[in-house]
């Protein structure tokens, strides 16, 4: 018998993925938590219907949202990634030399407990002395932050790697909480947020960029080619204090992003630039 | 009642598109050719049940393999275009101010009538006076100026715009077929040809790369995001006997990308030399 896992990815057009097993399934207080094993892309993680990463292609989302920000940094040793609870953006953070602390909030600990379980390749940094997890509501934990107003308790990089703009994550694209991160990120601080597809996600990729444009002196969208995500093409945007996020800083002129315990499978100083390179119709749409 | 056409794309993953209409359906000698109405893409054309084009969709695919080495070009005057019968590279190209006359070699006519009938902002140059249509099969057209050697008869650009390497394009991917279109070259041209998904395609591109790498003097893959081909990451494959075909050519320095009359909605120079900044997992492919 076949078994496929189909998704609507918008209400006039889907994907199908043929199912060896299912290895977990359950509703969580946030939502539904499925693990499919799959010929074609290995273990898939799938919150509320929808692939959160599979196996086999996990590296590039994760690799672009974790690194672009922390590279264009001058040394960011504090960083704060909102959702990520499989690990994989704090995995790939700890490849910069600088970082020393990430917090990490993650509303639902069942995807932290599940991705320990079924994804340890992703999930590997979890348990890193420098990483400290917290299962609390995103938008709560920076909003304290930003009203305690207390440099110490600010942060370099904030990350926002949430799930779509339904359900749990809805209130991580609204001004208010990007207002509140702004204020709870240091002098030269990067914030860098997932923001959907730019051939199916026009309109939010629009308001979101007006925001970040407001609140910081330099903001720019870059891009990366994630499979089985709505269209294949993936947007992430950057806003910055001080440093231009659309190059590596040069604090990182000696560092070796060939070495082999990187594991760079995507990202790479080139990439990094030419990945805020916009095709013309993403600019038509930031204008 | 709920109409959906679905591609699988390989065994193992698939897409599913919306449809309000079949508008055209019949099988010609070479393939099945069906045009639906999707309220997503617009009108789309399927050959062999996977998608060649949506509306929509179909600049992205066509601007950057009827550009890129076009402008890479100094002074591209003659054109050959292997398949394409829908006119849209064939309508890019035309937007280089050297290019003459274009030769376009498709193997199935019906592919060009159902264009013009049903994609006529696609097929639009079809009937320009530059371009000449042959409705015959590209393998044997290229062994003809191949083996003629006539240096006026052969070509600044030549295209390969095929479908996947199965069915009649299967011939367009082998090593015979590249060696004649090296000998249909003039002196200083440049070929490219589509090749796949570099997330599903792996071999076919590390073998075309090696036999393209072989027969120019330098040679390079591109990459675009084309949303519905499989995965939504594509790449073309470069070869030049003389000019980079990573970099506008200096020849178009005072060349307005921005005109409006070219309508440009994914090229630009800048993206132009960005598409061949490739991720680390597509340069081990190349290695």
């Amino acid at each position: 018998m076949e078994s496929w896992f189909f998704e609507n990815q918008t209400g006039n057009f889907g994907i199908k993925i043929r199912i060896k097993s299912v290895l977990f399934h359950e509703f969580s207080h946030y939502q539904e938590i499925t693990v499919y094993d799959t010929p074609e892309f290995g273990k898939t993680l799938v919150l509320d219907k929808a692939v959160m990463f599979t196996e086999k292609n996990e590296f590039v989302y994760h690799e672009m949202l974790g690194l672009v920000p922390a590279f264009a940094h001058k040394k960011p040793e504090k960083v704060l990634i909102i959702g990520g609870g499989d690990g994989g953006a704090a995995r790939e953070c700890l490849k910069n030399p600088f970082v020393k602390h990430i917090d990490l909030v993650e509303i639902d600990k069942k995807v932290v407990d599940v991705s320990k379980e079924f994804f340890p390749e992703i999930a590997c940094r979890l348990g890193d002395e420098r990483v400290r997890i917290f299962a609390e509501d995103g938008i709560e934990f920076i909003k304290r932050i930003n009203l305690n107003d207390k440099e110490s308790e600010k942060y370099d990089i904030i990350l926002i790697d949430s799930t779509d703009p339904v359900g749990p994550a809805e209130g991580l694209f609204r001004r208010d909480f990007y207002e509140a991160a702004a204020g709870s990120l240091k002098e030269g601080g990067i914030f860098a947020a997932q923001t959907e597809s730019p051939f199916f996600n026009e309109n939010l990729i629009k308001d979101v960029s007006k925001i970040i444009k407001e609140l910081y002196a330099k903001s720019s969208l870059y891009c990366a080619a994630v499979p089985v995500y709505p269209s294949g093409l993936w947007s992430f945007t950057a806003g910055s204090k001080k440093y231009d996020p659309r190059t590596v800083n040069e604090s990182y002129k000696d560092f070796d992003f060939g070495g082999q315990g990187l594991n760079l499978k995507y990202y790479s100083p080139e990439i990094h630039a030419s990945s805020f390179v916009l095709p013309n119709f993403i600019k038509k749409i930031l204008r």
